[in-house]
C-alpha cells in the first residue's frame, strides 16, 4: 500500500513514521501547505513532497492518510474516496453533524475503504481488557466508569475552534463507551463546568465535564473529563459485569519505586498521548492495512464517528440546560 | 458515660463491643424484644437487661445507641432525647423526610447531644484522604468519584421495607459527598437499571444506580452503586483538585501475591461492611464519647441525615423520570 | 484459662490485653518488679497484683506468660513448669544455647504445654502466604527472600545487652526460614557491616547484616537486614517455587493514594512491630489458648527456639570470619 | 557511522533493526555463516551481505557489532579493533578470564571504542532507580537485592557449552551490583541448587543459584537467580540506603486488572528478554552512538566484562566448595 500522507504536523509524523516502518505500507508522498515541514518528512522517509491534486491524481497512490487541521478533514477524505483512494482520517471528521453526514453519503457511494482514528480502541491495555469482556470473564456489561483528563488545557484559541470540550476531548470517551456496550444510549445527562481556566468559560466552554448515560438495555456509564491533571495524562477505564469487574489502568513512567520518611513514590502516569498512546497508533495503523488489505471494512468507521458526535451534540445541549 | 443500648442484633453487637471496650463508656443496659438475644449481649459485656420504659427512666444511663429495627429508630431517638440522655443513632433516622423533619425539632427543643451513625466518614483510609484535601494537598476540590458495591443483594424482604437502592444504599455516598464537597447540589442527575435480581426491580426497586451531582460552584460528583460484586465489598472514592488527585483504595484481605502461570493474584477486597468499617465502627464511637464529653455537638448529626435523605429521594424521582 | 502475666512493660502491656479480651482466657494476675506499672495494668483488666512466688504457688492460676526483662525468661519458663503451669514464653527463651537446652530439658520432665513468642507466624499476611505453600499453589519450595527491616535501632545499652543483630533480630527470620522450608541447613554464610550507628560497631555489633542458607535438599534462602529503615517497618518475604511465586508484602498505614505533580505517593508501611503485628498478637494468643484447652503441643516450642538460636551463633561466626 | 553486523540471528536481528533505525547509524553490512540469514536481514534494512574479511577491510565501515556466536566474540572483537572500527560486542566477550584479558589487552593498544553489551544498565527501570541513587534520593548506598529469574532454561546443549549459571546468567546481575556499587567485593560467597532439570545438574551445572556480596566498605549485595519461573521473567532490583529505598519492578504485559470471585488478577511481568529489554537495547545502542560520535570512551567496555566475569569465576569456586 503506497500512502499519501496530508498534514505533516504533529499527528502527520506519528502516522508518517508508523507507515514507512509497516511492512506492508510505505510512505510515498506527503502533503501539506508549509513546504518546509511537508520537505522535512519527505526527505526523513523517503517519499516525495506533492500538492493535493497531484496526490488524489496519483495513480501511484493507493492510500491517503487525512491528519490535517481539522477544518480540512472533510473535504480531503471526500475528495481521496471519490478518487478511489482508501482514506484514513484523523478525528473529528468534521464538527457538524450535517458534514459529517455528507461525507457519510460520500463513502457510501464511493465504496472505499474508510477508517476513523479514534486511536483508544487500539491501546494494547484497552484492548487487553476488552479481550477479557469479549472471553465472557466479567459476564455481562452492567457499569463503565472512564476517567479522561489532560495534563494541561491546550491554548484558548485552539479552545475556541474545538467544538468544545464534549466535541472534541469527551468524543473518545463516547467511542469508548459505544465499543465496550455496544448499544445505543436512549438517556443522557451531562454537567460542565469551569475550574481551569476561566478564559475558556469566557470562550463559552467548559473545562471540567461529567456525562451520564443509560443504555437501551440499562447499561450505565459514567464519564468525566478535565483539562488538567497535575500529575499526567489519566486514561482509565473500568468495566463491572455479572461475574466481575475488569479495569485497565495507567501506564506509568517507569516502574520505579521510592520509598523514604516521606512515603512511597510511584512514577507519575506517562506525560499525554504521544508517549501514552504511542503502542495504539502503530496498532491503529496496523489494523487498517491489514483491513485494506483482506478486504474487510475498517473499524471505527464514519457510522462510528456519526454516532459519537451526536452524542457529543446531546451532551453540550444536557450541559446547557444543567446552568 | 454509661450507655443504654437498644438492639441486640448484628449492628448492636458491633456497638456493644465497642462501647464496653471503650475507656471512656460502659455497656450498662440491653434493650432488645428478643429476650435471649438481649441477655447473651449483655451477659457477654457484664451488662444489665432492662425495657425500654426502664432505660429512658434510669438515672444510672447518660446515653442511648439506637442499633434497632430501623422503624424503631426515630421514636426511640425521640424518647432518649426527651429524657435528656445523649443520643447515637443508626441510619437512617427514618425513610420520610417529614419523619425526621420532626426528631430535628425535638432534637432542637431538647437540645440533646446527636449522633447519626454515618460510619464512612470515621474509616482511616477515607480519613486520610480526607485529612489530604484539608491540608491542601490537593488545591480545590473539583471532581469527586464514588464507586460503592456491596458484594451481594440482602432478602427482597429486606429491600421492600429499604426505602430502595438511593435511600438505603447510596444514602451513605450522598453523605460522602456532602463531606468531601462541603457545598449544596442543586443539580442532580440520576439513572437506575435492574441487572442482579429480576425480583428487585418486580419490587419496584432497582440493583444499579448512577448519580451525577453539581454543587453551587462547580464541583462534580458522579456516584454509582450495584447490590453485588464477585470480588467482595468494593468502596473507593477518589478527588480531583486543581493541584492533584488523591483516592483511598479498597482494603484487601491480606497483602499476599501469588504469581503463577495464570496471571499475578492479589486477595479480594475484605468481603463486607462488618470486616472493612471494623475500624470505623470504633473511631465513630470514639467520635460521639469524646465529644459528648468535650461539650462539642457530634458530627455528623440530624442535620446530615436530613441533607442527605433529600438528596436520595431526589435521585428517586429523577431516576423514575428517566425510565 | 487463669492466667499470670510476668511483665507490665510494652510487650505484657499487648498480651495483658489479648489475653483479657480472649474468650477462653482471663487476666488474673500481674506479676512485676516495678509496682506501680504492675497495679495499672492489674487495675485496667480486673486482675490482682502477685509476686512471683505467689503467681508460681497460686492454685487459681492455670498459665504464666513470660514477658519481662530477657534476662528473667529462662527461669520464669522453668519455674513456670515445676509449677505445672502452662507457659507461654517471650523470645528469646535465653542467649546462651546451654541455658536453652536446660530450660528444654526442664520442659521435657515436667510436660508442661510450652510455647515461644515467635509472633510473626501469626501475622495474617504470612499466614496467608504459607497456606497457598501448603495447597501447593506454587509446587516445590526452591528459593525464599526474607527482608527484614526496623525504623530505627534500639538505645545502645539496649543493642550491648541483646545478644547481637544476629541473635536478637534476625532470629525471627531464622524461624520463618525454618517454618517455610520445614528442613536444616547444614549450609550457612554471613555477612555484617555496621552503616547505622558506629556505636553499634564500638558495641562489638553490626546493624546490617545478610545471611544466605542451603537447606538439605538445596532450597536456598536469603535473609537481609538493617536496624533503620527511613520509610517504617519493612517486613517481607517472597517464597519461589516449581509452580510460582508467593509473597508477603508489607501493610500501609492507609490504602490513601496521593497523585501530585511531583509522583503518585503511598503511605508508608506500619510504622513498626507494635502497629504492623498487632493482629498476629492476638492470633498468637489464640493458638496458645486453643492447643492447651485441646491437649495439643503449641507450635512454635521449645524446640523452635533452640534451632534459631543455632543459626544465630552459627551466623555470628560466619560473619565474624568473613571481616 | 556506517555498521557491519556480525551475526544474523535473534540478538543480530534486535541489533539490525535498532542500527538501522537510529537517525545517527546506518546498517551498511551483514555477515553471517549462514547466508539465507544474512541475506533475508540485509534486505529487510537495505544493506549487503559481506563476509569477514571483507566486513574488516572495507573503509565503508566504520563500525562493527559482534552478535555471533558466543565462540566467535573475541576473535571478531580483536579483528574489528586491529582493523580500526568501533566495537560492541554482545556479552560474553569470552568465559575464559585468559582470553578477555588478552581482548583487552589488544583493545588498550589499538585504542578503538570498545562496548560490551550489558543491557540491563539501560533498561529505563533501572535508569530511574539509579538516576534517583546518583541524585542522593536513598542517601549512601547500604545492601542491594537483585532477583533475575528466567521464564525457563535453555536447551541442555545450550547449557553445556554456557560456562554454566553463573558465568551465563549471573553475570548481568554482577555487572548491574557493580554499576550500582561501585566498589570491589573482596567478600563473595555462592550456593547453587538443581532444582528445574535434572539433567542440568548431570551437565555439571545447576539451575538455581544465590550469591552474597560485601564491598570494600561493607556494601552488602544479594543475588538470586533461577532458571525457570512459571509467572514469566522477573527482572527485580531494589536498593536500600541511608535515607530510603529505591527498586524497580517488573513490566507487566499491559495495565489490565480482572477482579473476579477468584481474586484480583493482574498481567503477568512481560516473557523474556526480548520484551522487556526491547527499550533497553534501542538505549544501548543510542549510548554507543553518542559515545563514539561525542569521543567518549563507551560504558560499559572490556574493563566491566572483566571484573563481572571474576565474580563468575569465583561464585564457581564457592559454589563448588558449599557443596
Amino acid at each position: 500500500m503506497r500512502v499519501a500522507l496530508f498534514g505533516a504536523g504533529r499527528m502527520g509524523q506519528i502516522h508518517g513514521a508508523n507507515i514507512a516502518v509497516h511492512p506492508g505500507s510505505t510512505l510515498a508522498a506527503v502533503v501539506d501547505p508549509h513546504g518546509p515541514s511537508a520537505t522535512a518528512l519527505a526527505e526523513r522517509h523517503g517519499a516525495v513532497v506533492m500538492d493535493e491534486a497531484e496526490a488524489f491524481a496519483s495513480q501511484d497512490i493507493d492510500a491517503v492518510v487525512v491528519a490535517s487541521a481539522t477544518n480540512l478533514h472533510a473535504d480531503q477524505a471526500e475528495q481521496g474516496a471519490k478518487a478511489g483512494k482508501a482514506v484514513f482520517c484523523e478525528k473529528p471528521v468534521d464538527l457538524s453533524m450535517d458534514r459529517v453526514a455528507a461525507v457519510s453519503e460520500t463513502l457510501a457511494q464511493t465504496n472505499v475503504p474508510f477508517m476513523l482514528g479514534f486511536n483508544r480502541r487500539f491501546d494494547p491495555n484497552f484492548a487487553a481488557m476488552k479481550a477479557q469482556i469479549d472471553q465472557g470473564a466479567i459476564g455481562d456489561v452492567e457499569m463503565v466508569t472512564i476517567l479522561s483528563r489532560d495534563p494541561s488545557p491546550p491554548p484558548i484559541d485552539y479552545i475556541k475552534v474545538s467544538g468544545g470540550i464534549f466535541r472534541d476531548m469527551m468524543i473518545h470517551d463516547f467511542d469508548i463507551a459505544r465499543w465496550l456496550v455496544g448499544e445505543d444510549f436512549p438517556h443522557l445527562s451531562a454537567f460542565g463546568a469551569v475550574h481551569v481556566n476561566a478564559a475558556i468559560g469566557a470562550a463559552g466552554d467548559q473545562d471540567t465535564a461529567m456525562v451520564s448515560l443509560r443504555s437501551t438495555s440499562g447499561v450505565l456509564v459514567s464519564i468525566s473529563n478535565s483539562r488538567r491533571a497535575t500529575y499526567g495524562y489519566d486514561q482509565r477505564i473500568e468495566v463491572h459485569g455479572s461475574k466481575g469487574m475488569v479495569s485497565a489502568e495507567n501506564v506509568r513512567e517507569s516502574t520505579m519505586v521510592l520509598a523514604t520518611a516521606e512515603g512511597v513514590r510511584l512514577e507519575k502516569p506517562e506525560h499525554f498521548f504521544l508517549e501514552r498512546y504511542a503502542a495504539a497508533y502503530k496498532r491503529e495503523w496496523d489494523a487498517f492495512v491489514s483491513a485494506v488489505s483482506e478486504g474487510r471494512a475498517p473499524m471505527p468507521g464514519i457510522t462510528e464517528g456519526l454516532a459519537s458526535l451526536a452524542l457529543a451534540d446531546r451532551a453540550v445541549a444536557s450541559a446547557k440546560a444543567h446552568r
